[in-house]
């Protein structure tokens, strides 16, 4: 049997266990991880070095290096995080709803674990301790899938995790590591129906899209972000400047970043000039349509495909707009459901941008950057989603859970 | 541009106005719906008439042409029911949650509609009209894909909703029905991500795998169902009888039928013999396994494949177990994770049940019948789900719809 197989029917039966594990027993597991996170530092420092001197010697880039590199801090930091997870309320046997029908039935709906929970991630070893753990949080078994060029720290803090369970009720089988990190495996990974019940790929738009194309399994799309600001005519001046210059430079190269502000005219031809110099003076190269050139002639001009385009870099594009309508269809034409911010005091214009821009987030006078698990105050992020079933936008503990109706009857039959 | 690629288009745009329509103008568009379908009844009931009549010279079975016939009641019933639909509360712009960050902002999670929702169907024209107008009460658009047998019926019932939708101010093209019934058009649909939010399935378990094995869109997938009820131990004769012969005879076709029950040993030795009889009474064939052939002789031996056959039919396979987690080892390895009922007087058993059996609906003492939005007291049903993503079990018109976050700021910027 593959190893593939062999882990997912281990990480299966894992799953089937950890039902019946309660609230306790779960954070006991947490706890225990973080405490032998920190115990094996050495080891794990060790074994990450080879995976920082393979990539050295392929050349790897300084920013991939350093996303790959774990040290004193970061393994604390993840030991921390291990405390703040146990803190967190358990949505597993929350009951959501419950009634009562008039033959007497007693119908509760409650929150159960999903099952077994596929990951397919690039690059960063945080993620492996992240997934593994939010997992065991929400009672699910979990089958990893991370990149080779993390395949030592990858496959040592899987170790460390299972060191630390097998001191605690929790099944080591639950944290499932696929070792061989070929592509055959991942393909076969979207095919394995009969043992996940769901697969998540973090990573870049390439890994994304090939998942949502081949996977049967259900996939949790968490996606690409080609935000906007739109800066309608009665926005004030400072306020839009601030939430523009932080909503583009703030981090770049995360999702809820923006990559293009739609300006309305009548604010464009009193202010655009001094946003484009604010954005200047921290370095963002500006493209503009014609409209916007008009006002700042010397960025160069908007193509295409910069509207369609997720820069993750210092660049914004600006489009003049006459009306909120034509923001909106720009927004739903190019956008990518991700996260979408007006800046305005014209409470029509803020009601019109919230019912018919199709995003996972809106803000009215507030950056997209607070799109984000912590921000909204969940404690906990397993990704963003930008689909529309199951789970839309930051994505916390609940999103790993599906539901059952338990039916208590007294011999009831349907007639 | 194909067909389905033109009417896609246009569903999209009309999705883009749907939701800006209140929930009165919605409603007065099925009431118009209702109204129209009894004005056009002589157009609907000689279109029908071209279909039965292919389907008899096609030498279709009797049972089959029932599902494919309309009659003055049927259309009746259909106008009946959306004056039902009419009357039930609109999830849309349902606000589930709001709260306040320490940094001011407040945000709400709101319902939405999903925007396009697909929809591929075999035979019955009562769908046709029945995902036509849940769609439209939940303010999604629209793309029916039904079967070719019913293919007059479809396209007359579409005509009718049209001369409806036109007297309204809901956009007509919200209702799309791709007219041409190849498996070409329906695997075309697999792929349209970029203008369909949902794909469901509705039919035969081979229409329902192909969905979920190529659909790249994502699917709500409506199953099989292989469903169970254990005896336990304790397990009151009577109800015990009831429940069983309920579940397997009342109506065997559905996915909420059983199909195996799994008997505690002790309660068999007393009571199988029974029940046997009242089953074969009711003209169930029973199947069994060699504990129950001792106590029942004349029954055939059950095989593996019983185990995993839906029969849909008055038969019944019968395995003796010796304990509950037997019993809940068997409905995880072969149910289908539909529906599964225990009948016992011993909590132990029902807290076991409940936690580890692995299923959208899980019943104590009641028949697995009950699996239904009409009995659940939903009002409405778009089909059962057997996946654990977004909805399971029956869903009623909130398993067609997604949500948005909502911020509202003054000013806030990430730190």
């Amino acid at each position: 049997m593959s190893e593939l197989l062999t882990k997912a029917k281990l990480a299966k039966q894992a799953a089937s266990e950890l039902v019946t594990k309660s609230t306790e027993q779960k954070n006991a597991a947490l706890a225990a991880i973080g405490k032998q996170l920190v115990e094996e530092m050495d080891y794990l420092l060790a074994e990450n070095k080879k995976d920082i001197e393979e990539a050295k010697a392929k050349g790897t880039s300084t920013s991939l290096i350093d996303r790959l590199t774990l040290n004193e801090v970061r393994i604390h930091d993840m030991a921390d995080a291990m405390k703040q997870l146990v803190e967190l309320s358990d949505p597993v046997g929350e009951r959501l709803e419950a009634w009562e029908r008039p033959n007497g039935l007693q119908i509760e709906k409650v929150r159960v674990p999903l099952g077994v929970v596929g990951m397919i991630y690039e690059a960063r070893p945080n993620v492996t301790v992240d997934a593994a753990t939010l997992c065991l949080k929400t009672g699910n078994a979990v089958i990893l899938r991370g990149s080779s060029s993390a395949a030592h720290s990858n496959k040592a803090l899987v170790r460390v995790i299972h060191h630390a369970l097998e001191k605690t009720d929790i099944p080591v089988d639950a944290v499932q590591l696929i070792e061989d990190t070929s592509r055959e495996t991942a393909s076969q990974l979207f095919t394995l129906n009969d043992y996940l019940d769901v697969l998540i790929p973090r990573g870049g738009k390439q890994l994304i899209q090939t998942v949502v194309a081949q996977s049967s399994v259900p996939v949790l799309e968490t996606g690409a972000g080609n935000c906007h600001v739109f800066i309608d005519q009665s926005a004030d001046e400072q306020m839009a400047t601030d939430i523009v210059v932080n909503a583009k430079v703030q981090r770049p190269s995360v999702c809820n970043s923006i990559e293009t502000i739609l300006v309305h005219e009548a604010w464009a031809s009193r202010h655009l000039a001094k946003l484009a110099a604010a954005l200047q003076e921290k370095g963002v190269e500006l493209r503009g349509d014609e409209a916007a050139r008009q006002l700042i002639p010397a960025v160069h001009a908007a193509t295409e495909e910069d509207w369609e385009t997720e820069y993750n870099d210092l660049i914004l594009a600006i489009k003049i707009v006459a009306t909120t309508e034509e923001a909106i269809a720009h927004i739903n034409q190019y956008g990518t459901k991700h996260s979408e911010a007006i800046v305005t005091n014209n409470d029509e214009s803020i009601a019109k941008f919230f019912t018919s821009v199709d995003a996972a987030a809106l803000y009215h006078n507030a950056s997209t950057r607070f799109t984000d698990g912590f921000e909204f105050g969940f404690g906990a992020e397993i990704g963003i989603s930008t689909q529309k079933l199951h789970a839309r936008g930051p994505m916390g503990l609940p999103a790993l859970t599906s539901t059952k109706y338990i039916v208590h009857g007294t011999g009831q039959i349907r007639q």
